[in-house]
């Protein structure tokens, strides 16, 4: 049940359709994000992205975003494998210290060092994909607390996320008018 | 000294100049969140993002919007004292209730109860106000992991800041092209 009178649609679609201003520069931050071209795929940005919500226990964005990812991936069991945990999940070492790297943004800025920042660089990470990670990490460290500290509706069947994920990984992430 | 390789100019803009796709959506989101006609004033608003920059020990992002914010209020010692405390600065009981609710949502969107949002509806805090304090205390809980997490330049100097919060004071958020 949402703390203030917003539309009765699941998650972030209520506080946008409430508050239309805010939706187009949401919308275009995770589509610069998580949709545009990019050397991390977008299967794997997705997958950051749900990391990060999982680890902020934000279930509405865990689930959208996990549910994308597997679209990307055309694997589910992989991406619940990385949620439960990155240290065993069959994803490449880059992708290991890149997530590493989130869950140290997930604490605070100020947990970042250096030397984080240098384990993904060993193992390729470019600096445009080190920005990416820790900006798609800081940015659910937002969308979680939007949406949870506002009380959005939460749907707990996995079929109402997979619907909708299958469009977001074809089309991205627009300002559109939520429907009810 | 930041962790990639990016321009040497100070706090975010060092990150919006490395990734200027980003700029857009984040500057209009500060502006929205932050400059946009709301009846909660610029002021207000601006002394919740220090507030909660402060929480998360974000010295760029708080020294900068506590200069926005003493800029509008013409009284830098207010900000100061509400920064410190803000059950014993000279601040509307509204606003106080509104910090509380900001650093309820600094901790995690989770730690927001119904009853953290119904004390500031008590002091006449509307459902939009209470929208865009939670919003706007999620958006720095990214701004301020973005700027630390890449360990951005950030000047010690207060003049620094004053100087520039003069110019976004008036102007707002725009994305322009960050100058050395």
């Amino acid at each position: 049940m949402p703390y203030i009178d917003v539309p009765n649609v699941p998650g972030i679609r209520a506080l946008l359709a409430f508050r239309p201003e805010m939706a187009e520069p949401l919308a275009g931050l995770a589509n610069a994000l998580l949709h545009a071209p990019n050397s991390l795929s977008p299967g794997d940005r997705e997958l950051i992205a749900a990391y990060v919500s999982h680890l902020n226990q934000c279930t509405f964005c865990c689930e959208s975003h996990a549910a994308v990812a597997a679209c990307h991936l055309h694997d589910e069991a992989l991406v619940d494998a990385t949620l439960a945990d990155p240290q065993t999940a069959r994803i490449s070492p880059k992708m290991r210290e890149l997530l590493a790297l989130a869950a140290r943004v997930q604490l605070s800025g100020r947990a970042v060092s250096q030397e984080d920042v240098a384990r993904a660089q060993r193992e390729g990470a470019t600096d445009v994909e080190i920005h990416d990670t820790v900006l798609i990490a800081a940015a659910f460290c937002m969308f979680n607390r939007y949406v949870d500290g506002l009380g959005a509706l939460t749907p707990t069947d996995r079929d109402a996320y997979r619907e909708r994920a299958a469009q977001t990984a074809s089309e991205g992430y627009r300002m559109s008018a939520p429907t009810a």
